[in-house]
């Protein structure tokens, strides 16, 4: 199969362009919302999504905590699907992220979870969808079809879309001209040459994938992207708590992924991965530093866009060494693009 | 070395005297606690921990939500400890977890979690600790000395005290019954007969710990003490996500625990069971459900004491089977009992 083929790869690639519109398209309703926004005050926000949506759910937990103060609930939907209860939700901000809208615990959850003084926002890429009919506002992911039933794109476009949401509440004008170099920083990463590590992907055997605060959002991206296109047992680990239990399995038969953004973050992740290669563990540290070398991107001072550029070039690693490991990453086994959970 | 002598499983079988002193102890403070909450009714909470305390934190998660319909916040200390921000948190409960009461940024994170009408409620083992120092209201575990760096008895009394402030907070009779009798179903679960089910842990491999609801909070847990004790990677996942991307590894490598508590997750949770089995893969379905049979509890009209049972057991078989991979429950390797994550 020719390297290039997949289609996870060639909708990776699209991450640029996709970021593109939505800087172009989404940006006057993000304006309008952050304005919104500050005049309601919301006193806390619930994200929510499935799969790789919840990556990006856990993105703006972060974003939302760190830039904003606002505490930020991670949904668990099974509370109204299974359990049958509605949160007590008051002058809350409620965001729904999915790429299909059709998840029928997420479109449930979101159907109750109202109240006064409530606003419920979709990130949706299909806004024909149940999900999307739901929300008081709808951004659209701007993705166009998604085939490869691993997300690339549409994750993309989710965590962009919530960096920008979070630079239009705050109207920070640095945060903003960030989200407006997306597109610019996410083609350079994706010329970046990381073929020394896909090496680093031969074989079996366990893998974390470490991050800090925005960067275990996309930790827990990349995590679930080896287990479904590389058929490897890969978990996000956040820094902090890998040196509670998760640290007995250090040593040569572990393998370590650590995204590495360049924020107060970074002297603790450069630490740790020393740490654990002297204790035997391979270690690949994806990084703007140059000091390391096998999986770089540019160095931004916005070290979200840093984490953005890292997971579209990881992206197409994963896909370049699934077609090494003889997998497709088109067509993970018993998977399938719209995941009905209940 | 004698399968009888680990701390492990000595501290584990002192849960059912734990709990029994937590109902002795804690019940008029939970009284009061209750009616306080009713009072404040906290528009939100905030549940704090790390390691197995964050499982137990999980627990309080999955409980406010259901039981009492309150959005509950899972902290992510690095927010204060790493990027420097304070939350703005207003009319909250916030809940903090820990055996020692000593990791510097739970410490911290709950030094900044305050705020007007904000009650911060400590479950905490070290009553002499700069953690009991800070808290509002002081809760102890009850556990006495904890020497086994891998937790136990701390974490199944920060689990039923979890449950306890629930049933007192709801005044709920029923509830209340449920925690007065956690010793006795705690001490008959500690007599089941899980031999069988040591072989399950032979060899290395990936596994999934899986749970639905309040049984992810387990799953966590016992995800986290296969690590810590037999060297397993073991990942607990959401009976939800699975069929996202991890569905990706099912097949003869990978083996699955699940604990399938009898509440309205159940189906699903069997139905699960059977497709991974037909799918190649070994399940280990830990329920109170006869029809199933290798790691059995006894029914209980609760199911988050079912749960509770399921996991005071599931520490002595992962003794024993650490045992029988030659590794020293009490000793993991590159563990200290006290983690000190900033």
């Amino acid at each position: 199969m020719d390297k290039r083929s997949t289609l996870m790869e060639t909708e990776a690639r699209e991450s640029p362009s996709v970021a593109a519109r939505l800087v172009e398209r989404a940006t006057p309703r993000l304006r309008e919302l952050g304005e919104r926004l500050r005049l309601l005050s919301p006193r806390y926000a619930v994200a929510a999504g499935r799969g790789s949506s919840d990556a990006a759910a856990l993105l703006a937990k972060y974003l939302f905590e760190a830039r904003l103060g606002l505490p930020t609930v991670s949904a668990a939907p099974s509370i109204r699907s299974i359990y049958g209860r509605q949160l007590n939700i008051e002058k809350a901000l409620v965001l729904a992220i999915s790429q299909s809208g059709r998840s029928p615990d997420l479109v449930e959850f979101c159907r109750s979870a109202t109240g006064p003084d409530v606003l419920r926002v979709g990130m949706i890429n299909d806004e024909a969808s149940p999900l999307a009919d739901i929300m008081d506002v709808l951004l659209s992911l701007e993705a166009g079809p998604e085939k490869s039933v691993a997300a690339t794109k549409s994750c993309i476009a989710a965590m962009t879309l919530v960096f920008g949401l979070t630079a239009h509440w705050r109207n920070d004008q640095v945060m903003i001209a960030a989200f407006e170099r997306a597109p610019d920083v996410l083609a350079a990463a994706l010329v970046e040459d990381w073929s020394a590590a896909e090496a680093f992907f031969d074989g079996d055997g366990p893998i974390y994938v470490i991050g800090r605060g925005p960067g275990l959002a996309v930790a827990a991206e990349a995590a679930l992207k080896l287990k479904e296109t590389n058929g490897l047992h890969a978990e996000a680990v956040s820094a902090a708590e890998v040196r509670h239990g998760p640290f007995a399995l250090v040593g040569p038969a572990l393998r370590v992924v650590i995204f590495a953004q360049r924020d107060a973050a970074l002297d603790g992740l450069s630490k740790l991965a020393g740490d654990l290669e002297a204790l035997g563990s391979a270690v690949l540290l994806v990084s703007s530093e140059t000091a390391h070398g096998q999986a770089m991107v540019k160095p931004d001072a916005e070290p979200v866009l840093e984490l953005l550029a890292m997971l579209a070039r990881f992206y197409v690693l994963a896909s370049a060494t699934a077609l090494k490991r003889g997998r497709s990453p088109d067509h993970p086994p018993m998977l399938t693009k719209i995941t009905e959970t209940r």
